[in-house]
């Protein structure tokens, strides 16, 4: 099933030239390069390197460098672990794109999503280097890039499935797949060595909402060429079958319009998938309502999705959500963000009487059409308990097939590795339990073992004619993005909100006299998030008294090293306040000198 | 399906006597008792009120009064929501109780878990009334009440399924169901109105692992006999069908023993399952496994249980989890509590090489034997993961039946309500999205609306021979505990932690000459949280400069009022920090007095 391969020299052809287009080098040029590269080959070695996306969702880089050339697949974003506390996102550490922004030859990128898109206005401003994607990818990115301000302007090329765009000794293909956001691609990288097959996120979509099934005929002609490396994702390598078609959403859309006629119906999904945005807008059209949209996200991908030409709106459908008073409720269809219970999002704040133009109601009817993320079901389970006491309908996955998934289960990955017959396989963009299941699925299919990389950010895959080995690694990790802050939180600055957020805390401020060796004012006891004060007079003043003592004591000794006398009070205070209240805040004590 | 019932006299054969033991009054004492109670019911209403448990999972305390008696059912605490920082555990408020207490005249206890007892510890510190429970309930409350300190010894009376006691005009009937805990019972509580059926926490179980199954006949005759108001629980109310035999997960762990025949094996799942910890010793026993327990809640448990003959281990079964050294891994099963992921329980030390006897590889198989609680789906991923890394074989609920529920699915509510045929439905324990869909199942099986009541903490709903409503409400809410204080943990000190979690402090701190109005000493700048120090110096020293200004401006104007200086300083910083770095950390100026 996975045969040995031989390089594939053909891919050559396309190793050098410009841009975006077709490459036909004159036969001469040819024949230099496929000399020199020959050469080259027996001692440069092809280096797959990610940067984010392994062992965990999200922030997806792939780095492909050979010689002095270099690609980057996708730049995305994570978000926060629940004991990052007050970081907005996570970035991946680009130390070594910096470093080695000269050999950067471009970054393609596969589609849409925030996690593989999102690091870019951050990136950008160190490593300005030309951006491939299709174009809506470009669409959102350009919307994105708006938000931030970036000193260079970014060089930003649309593509198409299909086209081939050369980069230094590589030639990338993109091959359209299905996902839940349209204009998805994989990626089929010629490289000296060998041909990579980069997954993207994907799916087979037999029969999509809108558009073209996933080029699997491509990916078997590729896989016939000879595939050096399959990297392809692992989101649902726990779940077996198939992903459902998209269309069973919009027919499940079609029975619910049917069964709440005279309701008005709400409808939270993913503000990215624009292909169920466009089936809610037909059904909307058959059935003669009207569609508003609301929330910041979906106002900006449906803005750029249409502008672009990938959503087909018939006149009239749509309507400025300041509109809707001019309706009866059994005409309107409102499309929101929030399907994931995020705070102020604008199901949110329809549901807690936040939003300006919605409210909801025992007529109305909410289609959570979305399934938590893994960490979001108490934020969902929060909405919907509100839901139910206004006395709304609430429709989730759980009654309707409202949702599905928009990454390959474990029967479409095996068809991708069916198609490509890689010679070797690394498992990206999933935690650990992803990568695994998706090595077992590998092995099963007969892939040996030892052609099998399951890999770490950072860490180093090497190929070569000989065959192929991790070989050390790179800088790699995570930035977190607090404000307008990029890395400036880092863990002990974590640390102390962890310790802040568990106990609160006690400053102790005494000023003292530093030529007779005694206190002049204080100690004050300052408290924050440890004990209601007022209810806490009492142990105010023993922590007072405490201080003093520890304060005078050290004073009287002569000390005038301040840290010692600090750790001396903090020490005595604590421990008085653990075995008072089995608490632990931070204590603060502060020496003013006059 | 719920005919109109009238009222139950007979009820009053159990209206007085002594508590724990089938009453026979004397005839004439019970005429008496006929006339005094029928003059009593024209102006007495029964009321029931849930302090807890309801649009909430867990803190589970229903008081149901009449007259001068008051009887509790259950007694249980509630885990933090994720924006109380630091807080260990949630009681209900029982101001009400504590006001009340002369009148209460026991505390039932459906089963002995948390959520049904965890209370009680705080409760009888000043609502010392006897508890009444079965066997295991009641073992399990005694070690739990050896980790406080109370008073005076509470009144513990151990009853058994099919029990009555007599608790003032009230008499309590104990009736045998099946649950994840052995020894659960819902009760039949005879009130001067009817008798109301208070189902605990339940499941129907055909084929039980170990005992029999739910006392449905019983439950059948007291409905034929006529039931007032039925309180169910709602966890399930949203799952159709019903909920498989504990049977089936002794049927896997088989299936697992004989897949892993050279494996060590190690079960995790909750400590209270005692039926399920005797399935493995029984499989472990025939299959010659030695059986290791780990975990302190774990130990508790099974130990209670086998002193009080709730299992049955056969000689040299059970060994120390030191011992298992001297076996060799194919010859062990380790019994281990974190089936949620917990940090520091058994499971996460043995997972990152924190637990002193036991230390996971690849040559372990790990059976995750529950379910996450909704909120707890990253701690139990975080283990996956780390054992995946580990070579460790991970079977959880979605590789094979290791886990079912322990509460009835919708048909086996459904089997509830037509046992019981009550007049009156009141759905409890569950989030209001719950208590909804148990609602409306009711409504599904012909319950008139205006017979249905959601209720929420502190409501009122009072029953008498007109008929049933609410009126009123009593003091409920949710009391804290942080280490040894309870209650002294309230909205001010939890904004302030989650104030601090986010962004940090600045604390800024000046000494003043209160004759000159002059700074003497400072403003020293300390910051924790907000941004790394050293990195961030030139921002310390403008925050210094503004802060002196500020208050040099406030002084020299001749201000001495010092809260309105902290204002303006506080704003000032706020302002120019929020403008330079997008965050608001918590501002605390302090001003000392020379």
């Amino acid at each position: 099933m996975y045969p040995i391969m031989s390089f594939c020299f053909c891919v050559l052809l396309y190793g050098c030239g410009l841009s975006g287009a077709r490459m036909h080098p004159a036969n001469n040029e040819r024949e230099n390069a496929v000399l020199r590269r020959k050469k080259e080959l027996s001692k440069t070695k092809l280096k797959i390197i990610s940067l984010g996306g392994l062992n965990e969702i999200g922030k997806n880089l792939t780095c492909i460098e050979y010689g002095n050339d270099m690609v980057i697949i996708d730049c995305g974003l994570g978000f926060p672990e629940e004991d990052m506390l007050g970081i907005d996102l996570v970035i991946p550490d680009i130390t070594y794109l910096e470093k080695n922004s000269d050999r950067i030859r471009g970054i393609l990128l596969t589609h849409g999503h925030e996690d593989h898109i999102g690091a870019l206005p951050y990136v950008l401003k160190t490593v300005n280097v030309p951006v491939y994607g299709t174009g809506l990818t470009i669409g959102i990115l350009e919307n994105k890039l708006l938000e931030h301000e970036l000193d260079t302007a970014p060089e930003l090329i649309t593509v198409e499935a299909g086209d081939r765009v050369s980069l230094g000794c590589f030639e990338a293909e993109f091959i359209h797949v299905n996902h839940s956001i349209a204009d998805s691609c994989c990626i089929a990288l010629r490289t000296p060595v060998g041909t990579i097959v980069h997954s993207g996120d994907f799916k087979l979509d037999i029969t999509p909402a809108v558009g073209e099934m996933m080029d699997i005929t491509r990916l078997g002609e590729i896989g016939r060429e000879g595939v050096l490396l399959l990297m392809c994702e692992s989101t649902n390598a726990e779940r077996p079958g198939y992903s459902p078609s998209e269309r069973k959403v919009g027919a499940s859309f079609g029975n619910l319009l049917q069964t709440y006629r005279n309701n008005r119906i709400i409808i939270a999904t993913f503000s990215s998938n624009v292909h169920r945005v466009q089936q809610i807008i037909d059904l909307s059209a058959k059935y003669n309502r009207k569609v508003a949209i609301t929330g910041r996200s979906m106002l900006n991908v449906v803005g750029a999705a249409v502008r672009l030409g990938y959503m087909n709106v018939p006149d009239g459908v749509l309507i400025d959500i300041s509109e809707i008073k001019k309706y009866s409720p059994e005409q309107l269809i409102v499309v929101t963000t929030g399907s994931q219970g995020e705070p102020m999002s604008a199901l949110y704040r329809m549901t807690f009487s936040g939003h300006d133009k919605v409210t909801l109601d025992s007529n109305d009817v909410v289609v959570l059409s979305a399934n938590p993320i893994p960490g979001n079901e108490k934020l969902v389970g929060k909405i919907i308990n509100e839901l139910y006491r206004r006395g709304v309908t609430v429709v989730n996955d759980a009654t309707a097939e409202v949702h599905v998934s928009g990454h390959a289960c474990r029967e479409e990955l095996m068809l991708m590795h069916a198609l490509t017959k890689p010679k070797y396989f690394m498992p990206i963009h999933g935690e650990y339990r992803h990568l695994i299941n998706h090595k077992n699925l590998a092995l099963k299919m007969g892939m040996p073992s030892e052609n099998i990389f399951v890999s770490a950010i950072g860490k180093v895959l090497e190929i070569d004619g000989e065959g192929a080995r991790f070989n050390g690694s790179v800088p790699s990790g995570k930035v977190l993005i607090d404000g307008y802050g990029v890395g400036d939180v880092g863990n002990v600055v974590l640390r102390d909100r962890r310790h802040l957020a568990q106990d609160g805390l006690i400053a102790i401020v005494v000023t003292v006299d530093t030529d007779e060796l005694e206190i002049v004012s204080g100690p004050d006891i300052i408290s924050r998030g440890f004990v209601y004060v007022k209810e806490s007079e009492d142990l105010m003043e023993e922590i007072r008294d405490l201080s003093y003592e520890s304060i005078s004591d050290c004073l009287l000794s002569g000390a005038d090293d301040w840290i010692q006398l600090k750790t001396k009070v903090k020490d005595d205070v604590s421990k008085f306040l653990y075995s008072k209240t089995k608490r632990n805040p931070m204590i603060l004590p502060i020496i003013m000198e006059v």
